[in-house]
C-alpha cells in the first residue's frame, strides 16, 4: 500500500510509492526508457491494461476490446490506490496517511504514432471531454479533495510510455502548489476585486507582445514571468473557475487552441519533450470569483538544478517576448 | 542586463537571463553537454576565467596564476550582475527589477578528475571555509538579501562543466522556497517552543532507522518525507541558525560527514548525478531560535514530471528507511 508522508517543516506531502519500489541498481543514469516493441496502450492489447473506467467506442462493441477511439484505464503501477479507508496517524513529530486516491491513464488514441499535435481536432476534443468526465466522477468520492490532470510527453519530461496518453491523479489532500496558487489569486482579489487571470488576459491582449494565438474563446500566451523557455499558458477569455464548468460549445475552440499550441511548439523546437498541467479550482462556491482555470505547458529544454530547487526562483534564458514571436511565426 | 520578473499570482521571481540568451536551435534535446577537451577551471587556465575574488594559495604567489588549491571567480555567464543600482518598476499589473546580484563559481580543486568524494578531507574543509568567506563578504552588500550556495554534480543534475565546482548566488530578495522553509520553522516554534530541526534530530537519533552516519558534531539522515530516492540531509547536532556562525573546530567534522555521505552515495548508486544546497538563515537576531542550517543532497535518479510540477507533491519509489540501510552498509 502506498503511503503519504508529510514534511513537518514545509507541510509538503510525499507519496512513498511502494508499488513501484526501486533498489539502487534499478536506477539507470538517464531514468526509465520507453518500452520498445510491445505497447500495452495500443489497440488489440486491451487485456494488458486494467479494465477501462471510460471509453469512447461505437455502440455495441463490448468493453476492453478493439474498436475504441479513446480509453481511460487505472494505472497499472498506481502511485495511489482507490480501495480502503483513509487512515491518518502520527509517528512522533511526523504525520502520515495511507495512499488513498486514484491514478488513471487517458489513452488518447488507438494509434501508436499519433500525438496531440497530429491527431484531428475531433480526437483532441474527445480527450478534453474525457478529462471532464473523469474529474466529475472522481469528485463524487468524498475522500478525495483534488483531481489533477497532466501530461508528460517524451522521455525527458518523465513519460515512461511512448504511446500518447495523459494522466489523472485524485488526491486526498489539496496539494501545496495548488493551495499557493489559489491563495495568491485570493489575495489579489481581496486587494483589487478582480480576478488576477482576467487582468492578465486584458493586459496581454492589449500589449500583444506575449500573445501567441487567440480564438473565439481562448488565448495562448508566453507568461510575463515564464519559468522555462517557451512556457505557454492557455486561458479561457471569460472568467470561469473550474474546467468542468466549461460549456459544451467551448470544447471545439479549446481543442483548437491546444492543438494549435502543440503544433507550433513541435515546429519551433523540433518536437520537444514537455509537461502540461490542467490548473482548475477546488474552491467552494463563495470563493469562485478569484480563480480562473487554465492549462500550463512547460517544454523541457533546460535542466532544473540546485539553484531552482533551493530558491523556487527560475533562470530562464529566453525572454517570453522572443519566445512568443517565434511561436506566432510558426506554421 | 538580466531582469528579474515577479509572477503576479504566486509571487515567485524569475531571472530572465539575457546574458545567456538562447534561440530555439540552441536547445539540444538533452540540454547542454559538458565541454570536452579544454577546461577553463583547470590549473594553468586562470586567464580564461574572470579574475578571482578569493583563492587559497601559498604565500608569495600572485593572483590568477597557477599554484592554488581553491579559487572563487565570478561566473563568466552570470545569471545576475553586481554592478548598478537596484531599480524596481511596474508594468501594468506586473513587477520587475534589474538583475542585481552576484554569481560566483567555487573551483574546488586544481585537478580535473577529483571530486568532493575523492578529495582529501583537508581540501573538502577548504571548500567549506570558502563558502563561509563568500557568504560573509556578500552579506555586507546592503542591496542583497540572501546568499545561496549550491552544487550541481553531473550533466543530468544541470552541471555544464565537469571540473568539480560549486556555485554561489546572492539575490536582492529572499526567495520563495527559503521564505516558506523559514515560515514553516517559525510556525512550529510558535506552537512547540522548540526548533523543528532539533526535534527531527532527536527523534531520528532515537529511532535510528533513517540515520546514515553520525560524528561528534553532525548527523546525516534520509528524511522521513524524502522527495527523492536517496535524498540525504546533513544537520549540525546542536542548534545553530546560520552556517557562517559555525565554530572553527567544526569545519573538520563537517568536511568529514560531507565527504562520507558523498562517498557512500557514489558507492551505492554508481557515482550518481546530484544537487546539494546549503540551507541557511537570513533571519534577524530575534527570530534565530527557530531555524537550523543544514545541507540537503538530492541525487538525480528519477525525472520530475507533470505531477510534481503541478502539485509540489513528490512520488518517491524508495522508502527512506531502505535508502538509509543501503547507505549505512556502504564502504
Amino acid at each position: 500500500m502506498p503511503e503519504l508522508r508529510k514534511d513537518p517543516i514545509h507541510g509538503r506531502w510525499v507519496i512513498i510509492a511502494t508499488e513501484r519500489s526501486r533498489r539502487p541498481s534499478d536506477f539507470t543514469p538517464e531514468g526509465i526508457k520507453p518500452v520498445g516493441g510491445f505497447c500495452p496502450l495500443c489497440e488489440g492489447n486491451e487485456d494488458r491494461t486494467p479494465p477501462e473506467v471510460l471509453a469512447f467506442r461505437d455502440n455495441g462493441i463490448s468493453p476492453n476490446s478493439p474498436g475504441w477511439s479513446l480509453r481511460v484505464v487505472p494505472n497499472k503501477f498506481p502511485a495511489l490506490r482507490i480501495e480502503g479507508d483513509l487512515d491518518r496517524e502520527g509517528e512522533g513529530i511526523y504525520d502520515r496517511m495511507n495512499g488513498i486516491g486514484a491514478h488513471e491513464v487517458v489513452i488518447e488514441t488507438p494509434f501508436h504514432h499519433e500525438t496531440l499535435a497530429t491527431l484531428p481536432l475531433k480526437a483532441v476534443e474527445n480527450v478534453l471531454w474525457a478529462y471532464r468526465a473523469r474529474i466529475v466522477d472522481l469528485r463524487r468520492d468524498e475522500r478525495l479533495r483534488y483531481v489533477m490532470v497532466f501530461k508528460n510527453y517524451g522521455s525527458a519530461a518523465g513519460a515512461s510510455l511512448e504511446h500518447s496518453h495523459s494522466q489523472i491523479i485524485a488526491l486526498p489532500i489539496v496539494p501545496t502548489r495548488v493551495r499557493e496558487e489559489i491563495e495568491g489569486s485570493k489575495n489579489y482579489f481581496l486587494y483589487k476585486d478582480r480576478c488576477v487571470y482576467c487582468d492578465i488576459i486584458r493586459q496581454e491582449i492589449r500589449q500583444r507582445s506575449r500573445v501567441i494565438a487567440e480564438n473565439s474563446a481562448f488565448v495562448s500566451i508566453a507568461p510575463f514571468a515564464s519559468r522555462f523557455p517557451f512556457e505557454t499558458w492557455i486561458l479561457p477569455k471569460t472568467h470561469q473557475p473550474s474546467y468542468e464548468q466549461m460549456e459544451a460549445s467551448r470544447y471545439g475552440p479549446a481543442a483548437e487552441i491546444l492543438s494549435d499550441t502543440l503544433r507550433r511548439l513541435k515546429q519551433v523546437l523540433d518536437d520537444p519533450p514537455y509537461n502540461y498541467i490542467l490548473h482548475t479550482s477546488s474552491l467552494p462556491e463563495q470563493d469562485r470569483d478569484c480563480y480562473h482555470w487554465h492549462i500550463e505547458i512547460m517544454p523541457k529544454l533546460t535542466k532544473v538544478a540546485g539553484f531552482e530547487w533551493g530558491t523556487g526562483f527560475y533562470i530562464n534564458p529566453t525572454p517570453p517576448e522572443e519566445a512568443a514571436e517565434y511561436m506566432r511565426e510558426a506554421r
